[in-house]
């Protein structure tokens, strides 16, 4: 069955929280973030810009319906788009991919936090994990959600094929430290899978059986280590889901719920929605 | 049909300018390079060894038979995996992933061709392209020569994708200049596409009608823009191919074909033609 074209129940606005950080940056600067309040992608560049104290112009962008105006700045008209101060030259500077411009922002601003290390081989494992967020966790996590009947693989094999990946990464964090991926601080790594982590349960909301992972009563009977992993995975959650950075780029919880509706139905019109369905990588 | 599980007529060991080279690297060294010759995601950083005039040790691992030895230094077991030299502590450095290994490679040396631009904007631009070519390209050169008939989309749908892409690459590159991506000189995005530009032979080949680039002739007969576009892609090909750090890391032609035969026929049991098979992204 073909999607339907347009999601038109979908807020127009960020709510909440984001909303009130949205309404902060509304002002006309000249870095300007092309966003979307639901879009997992944009979150990173959002909460990119917040970690590392940045001002910008935040502008909210349906990608259901995009603008003209916004087409001309990117003709791929992939949020999130970043708009970039003119160069000396006055030549319009245009980037996206959200992992893209999480790195660009990074290296040339130094203000708050650092998301990437400086050694090489260090920023390089990091890469390596963010790689391997994208291709495994992002990737599954839309395969989950999109899961119908109809499809060559079932749910259940969906499942544990996300939860054996949702393991080797927390196996991979530092015990040591605050919680976060790496012990000497919040960086890339977390950034590039809080979005989703933060959308987990909408997978517990609209699949029958949930994501899966062990609430704390399971935990307490499961053998060593399996519980150690779920406990330090939590661990993680509780710090990323705490960070201010983090935190203020959610709208309310019940707007999420009709946004991921059509992905939920496998009718989504988006791209990353579409890729899925016809079975490729992400776009 | 499952695919056989061992590619046995493989040769097992490079053959030509290729085996030349790896003979030049083969004394121990703390830099080690594990490879094999007919990988085009190892040759991305086999040519990157060669342009920043590294020196290392070329290890040559069957990916389809791989040794006990080398799947303790990289569990997952996906070549190119680099071993670095032992950090001041001792503890064992390993890396993969072509892209980031080049990367690293890049910050880590300052010596010979400096492969991304030290602006960073102009870094993240490099990016996008080196993306465009993983997602596009080198995506869709899996999707091409593993067509077979029972697939969900034609061969013809496949050739006018991959063809839209890479006109969609060319307009990208500089006019100006020797041929490169960016004017600039040799860099990321030239590197990450060569390996496939190099076999795009193999598509025809293999597959009924080729890659469908014009020749000379029909070149001629094509209108302005269209005209341009393949005489931009030509002058690349031949300022790529003709590079030193390129050329020496090929194999003799004829080795190749018996490789590749198991893709056109979807019967490889390697990681990116079994998630090429299943309608996933690259592995």
């Amino acid at each position: 069955m073909p999607p339907k074209q347009v999601d038109t129940t979908i807020s127009p606005s960020a709510t909440g929280d984001a909303l009130n950080l949205a309404n902060e940056h509304a002002s006309d600067h000249p870095l300007k973030l092309y966003a979307g309040w639901f879009c997992p992608f944009v979150q990173r560049v959002w909460i990119t810009l917040q970690e590392k104290n940045i001002d910008y112009q935040y502008i909210e962008i349906n990608p259901y319906n995009k603008t003209p105006e916004f087409l001309a700045l990117n003709p791929r008209g992939l949020i999130p788009t970043l708009v970039l101060p003119p160069s000396e030259d006055s030549k319009q500077r245009v980037l996206y991919e959200s992992v893209i411009v999480c790195e660009y922002l990074d290296e040339q601003y130094n203000s708050g936090t650092r998301l990437l290390p400086s050694d090489p081989y260090e920023r390089a494992r990091a890469r390596l994990w963010v790689n391997f967020v994208e291709k495994k966790l992002v990737a599954g996590w839309y395969r989950f959600i999109q899961h119908t009947p109809d499809k060559a693989y079932t749910l259940d094999e969906v499942r544990e094929e996300f939860l054996g990946n949702l393991k080797t990464f927390v196996r991979e964090m530092d015990e040591e430290g605050e919680g976060w991926f790496r012990k000497e601080g919040f960086g890339l790594v977390d950034v590039s899978f809080v979005p989703w982590a933060g959308r987990l349960w909408l997978i517990d909301y609209y699949k029958a059986g949930g994501v899966g992972i062990p609430g704390q009563e399971e935990r307490e009977k499961l053998g060593g280590e399996e519980r150690r992993v779920w406990e330090r995975w939590e661990r993680w959650v509780g710090a990323v889901m705490g960070r201010e950075g983090v935190r203020r780029t959610w709208s309310e919880k019940g707007e999420y719920v009709g946004v991921y509706k059509r992905y939920a139905e496998d009718q989504t019109g988006s791209e990353v929605g579409k890729a899925t369905r016809e079975g490729r990588g992400l776009p």
